[in-house]
């Protein structure tokens, strides 16, 4: 190509007006620090009020530290242990006026990161007010990717040649018999499979075991008229996304023939019909004794790493009211509902007033049933298309990959906000959607339902991330609640008669069905049940914040208990979450299993303390 | 955001040195005779010999005319049809000093299309060389991607609610009984797979049915060292691209759980089990009656469009060759071949010299068969890894991917090189390949081996594109030829006897098996099977350019015979090739059966004449 023009230089002046060069030289001064060693320098390059989160890079855990003080405790670990330095700007710096934005990456002796600082002040007086490292690869294993990818064919000639499907049908043989997993995933929905994708891509001997006979049955047996709550943009799993025709709120059918299809193609070793019946970590010989059931037969696992993945929101909660044995109509917890096909005609109560009451009371009076919702206590609802024109848009949606930002750069995103002022973030947020829905709040509020945006008005994902509970994405539902379609009763369940639910206000509600939409325990239930009860109490509750708000008692964790990083048991592990959680969370568990097999150091900064047991 | 300095200008300056700004004058000059109807001054635009290759857009065909008498003769009949204008530069033109590439974007009266231009000349006194105009969608009926994409959940109450399973469920009893689909695809391989997926996204009632039990078996069944020859670059199938671990080189049973994988995410109504016996068009009924046995049961189905699928290589041919009764040993097509395990230590002939024969001869001696190669006439010999860099680096590689050459823009831009010219383009990367690769063949015609380059040196696309035979990307066999493990003897087969394979020359070759590699039919003797021999006449031979080399007789037709197009059989079609043509080309083929569907003007410009029969 010939250019007849020179191009006028673009490149970044050095003035003090450029944010790239004062980022970078921020930076700078970081990177000295760190190789001078020198933990205290390095703090004081932080605002009084400051945040680090790291994911697993720096911490070898996922850990937040607040203030000059926070950084340097992190750092003087940091500096002797995971070495990390190199920061460098990887794209121009953006300053809107108050923030200097800027993605960076960094290098630690173990890998490779990426992260997002928020840096402030004048010229090149700048401090960070937050810091976001996350993990990308380990060096010398990095994925085979692009063009690091296999090559497939094996070229040439080779006498001892095997085939991929005699590779595989070996390995199908062979792995968990003769073969021994290195980590075993107990729970195969979306959260195992997307860890199993990753650790089969690591190369780490992985096996992914479920009850359900097929990928995606635990969407199949939910009842018929489920769908995503959360749109496309915010669901995809890691590797393969879904092709551009998805829907934006896909059938949970879709979605199960969707895992099945992804567990095929990621090759993740996926075992159907299994069942975990007990797991005991054997500390002399480092690893777990595994009892389960195959397709009937008895199997002893063998496994180093043990992960639970059965479901972030753990063992449903099925209340004890007087009387259950003396209903004569049918119970189900909501987990069990088979949808409204046989209930048309009949009288259903529902307990409860989160997403699956909603659903449930929508479907069965779509279908004839003569259905009353019982509400226990406030519920936040926020209508779909409000969560996604405003709380999700910038992030997840069209508009947002039109303008850049793509899944992974989402991701990173949203986790550089520090829990402990994302709900600052997220309160003008349903500020704005109160304003925009006014009218449907007040015809809901008109019919007796009792509405809240969270305790401090921080809105839907702060109640996920700090309760898992509490909320309803409205699909349409609540129109039945507002236009007293569904009826709706109030408070606690007093008890049971033959016939009806009777409710602590003495109001009788005649019922041939109950659904109790009564949510679920913690993860670490299933440890109780699959490993014991000491176990279960050592590692503690999983998820929430510690925000000291209901549902999540304090103390101030800063990062979700248990979830993805070291707990209080050697080799045991919790993952779950929603589509995203399972797609970007994944990566950092999979980083610390895989650097465990490979038997490179890790050290844990920050091992959080246990407050709540089971 | 604060900009505290004004960005200088980069915008095109408006000289006669910015090809951008030549580019779009020329589009303007263009555009103006299209709005006059002028046919005449917009083909004097283009140079004296030069050529406009359209794709379904301007003339409702697959046609290439050339310099400015077949454009102008092309443009008298779109004017008045098709409407062609709003010809705008897609992206900034590029001057390699000699040569203006122009991508752009145009419409018709019926959709819109992409093209890319090349155009020469000193400052505005531009004259096209090659033109390529695509159709990309129909106005009113876009696909629903992206910002178009479905909702999926149907959010609000609705009585008469059916699910996305239950609609399927219900989709997949009454297609092909009570419900007949719009299009017939009969093949369900990659070629199926893809038009079936785009016809889905276009909502044309279609069903694709294959005899195999399921997608992907048409590769499982294959020979079991068998990997594509192409790379995964090349092979994407649309709307879902490979994840970027996928290898260089799928192995078959892979690609084949893939398009299984592949069929059912993107939802293509798909019939194993079924084999189609009979078809015939009822002209006055203007739909054909297809009588086929779907799992033992007799089915009878009435398309209105009827498309042959079933493998562009046409039915195996297997040659008539006296004593083929009395020979006592096992005689296969290639296509028939197991694979090797059962042929240890046996003495194996295989009648052939191009990729199957290769393929298998390989395997065979890494499972430790006496094989012997029957060359019967000269066979080109690229190497893969060379294929790859020089013959196909430009525009699927991880290096194409770096430079913004996605998928989508290198199949435009391999679409087009008119096919007349073609040759000239891939001659000096054949040379440049028998350059690097000179020891190689060196050795090869030392151990007797009949190479060529095809008869104009242009290699192995044009081989491909001529007559889909004669060549070997080799993936490492050919040293087993060149080494002389693989014993290499010439000529026809004479005849069989008892226990051996005699030459022309009366060589006798003992053999237990006799593998004959000996390539397939055109796949119009699929029309002569399922339809009639006249009808297998009337629409002639498919594939090939009219090139006038071997296999490949004139005269010239510009465009490859019956594939993709209109043929001279009303709703007849041919789809087929490799997965690169499965992908780009079922687009132009789903438009066009779209329009038909919509019952759009579809008036064809440039019907082929047909001049070889089967």
């Amino acid at each position: 190509m010939t250019e007849t023009i020179n191009r006028p230089d673009v490149a970044a002046p050095s003035g003090t007006s450029d944010p790239s060069g004062r980022a970078q030289r921020w930076f700078d001064q970081l990177n000295a620090a760190l190789r001078a060693r020198d933990a205290e320098t390095a703090a004081g390059l932080f605002e009084t009020r400051s945040f680090w989160r790291d994911l697993v890079s720096l911490t070898w855990n996922m850990a937040t530290v607040e203030n000059p003080d926070g950084v340097a405790d992190m750092l003087r670990h940091a500096v002797s242990t995971t070495a990390p330095g190199g920061f460098r700007l990887a794209e121009p710096a953006e300053d809107d006026g108050d923030v200097v934005t800027a993605w960076f990456t960094f290098e630690t002796a173990a890998g490779r990161g990426k992260g997002l600082a928020r840096l402030r002040g004048q010229g090149d007086e700048l401090r960070c007010w937050t810091m976001m490292t996350a993990l990308q690869e380990l060096r010398g294993h990095e994925e085979p990717r692009g063009t690091r990818r296999p090559k497939g064919a094996e070229h040439g000639i080779n006498p001892d040649r095997q085939t991929w499907s005699e590779r595989r049908e070996q390995e199908r043989r062979e792995l968990g018999e003769s073969q021994q997993p290195y980590v075993l995933v107990v729970g195969g929905g979306q959260g195992g499979i997307a860890l199993g994708a990753r650790l089969r891509q690591l190369g780490v001997p992985s096996l992914v075991v479920d009850k359900h006979a097929r990928p995606g049955d635990q969407w199949r047996s939910r009842y018929k008229s489920l769908c995503l709550h959360d749109p496309v943009w915010y669901d995809h799993l890691p590797y393969l996304k879904f092709p551009d025709n998805w829907p934006v709120f896909a059938p949970k059918d879709k979605i199960a023939d969707w895992l099945e299809a992804y567990t095929s193609i990621m090759e993740v070793p996926w075992w159907g019909g299994t069942e975990v019946r007990d797991a005991a970590f054997d500390e002399a010989e480092g690893r777990w004794t595994v009892q389960a059931v195959r397709d009937g037969r008895a199997v002893t696992l063998r496994p180093t790493q043990l992960v639970l993945a059965t479901g972030m929101s753990g063992k449903p909660n099925v209340p004890e009211i007087p009387g259950m044995e003396v209903f004569a109509g049918e119970q189900q917890h909501s987990s069990e509902h088979p949808g409204p096909d046989a209930y048309a005609g009949k009288r259903v109560v529902v307990i409860g007033s989160n997403n699956s009451a909603f659903d449930i009371c929508g479907a069965l009076w779509e279908t004839g049933a003569d259905v009353t919702m019982v509400q226990r206590s406030s519920t936040h609802i926020v209508k779909s298309d409000s969560l996604m024109e405003i709380g999700l848009g910038d992030l997840y949606s069209e508009r947002a990959l039109a303008a850049g930002v793509t899944t992974e750069k989402a991701d990173l995103i949203f986790a550089s906000i520090p829990y402990r002022i994302m709900h600052e973030f997220q309160i003008p947020l349903y500020d704005r959607i109160r304003e925009k829905d006014r009218d449907f709040y007040q015809r809901l509020e008109a019919a007796g339902f009792q509405l809240d945006f969270g305790e401090d008005g921080s809105g839907l994902f702060m109640k996920y991330l700090r309760r898992a509970s509490g909320y309803y994405i409205d699909v349409g539902a609540a129109e039945l609640v507002a236009d007293g379609k569904v009826g709706l009763a109030h408070g606690e369940v007093s008890h049971l008669t033959e016939d009806s639910v009777v409710l602590a206000d003495g109001t009788a509600l005649p019922a041939d069905l109950i659904v109790y939409a009564t949510g679920y325990g913690s993860m670490n239930g299933w440890a109780a049940d699959l490993i014991s009860p000491e176990v279960a109490d050592r590692v503690g509750k999983c998820w929430g914040l510690g925000s000291d708000t209901a549902k999540d008692p304090g103390p101030w964790e800063g990062e979700q208990r248990n979830m993805w990083k070291p707990t209080a048991q050697e080799a045991l592990w919790f993952h779950g979450g929603n589509l995203h959680q399972s797609r970007h969370y994944s990566l950092y568990l999979a980083l610390q299993l895989k650097a465990r097999y490979e038997q490179i150091d890790t050290p844990v900064y920050g091992q959080a303390e246990v407050h709540h047991t089971g």
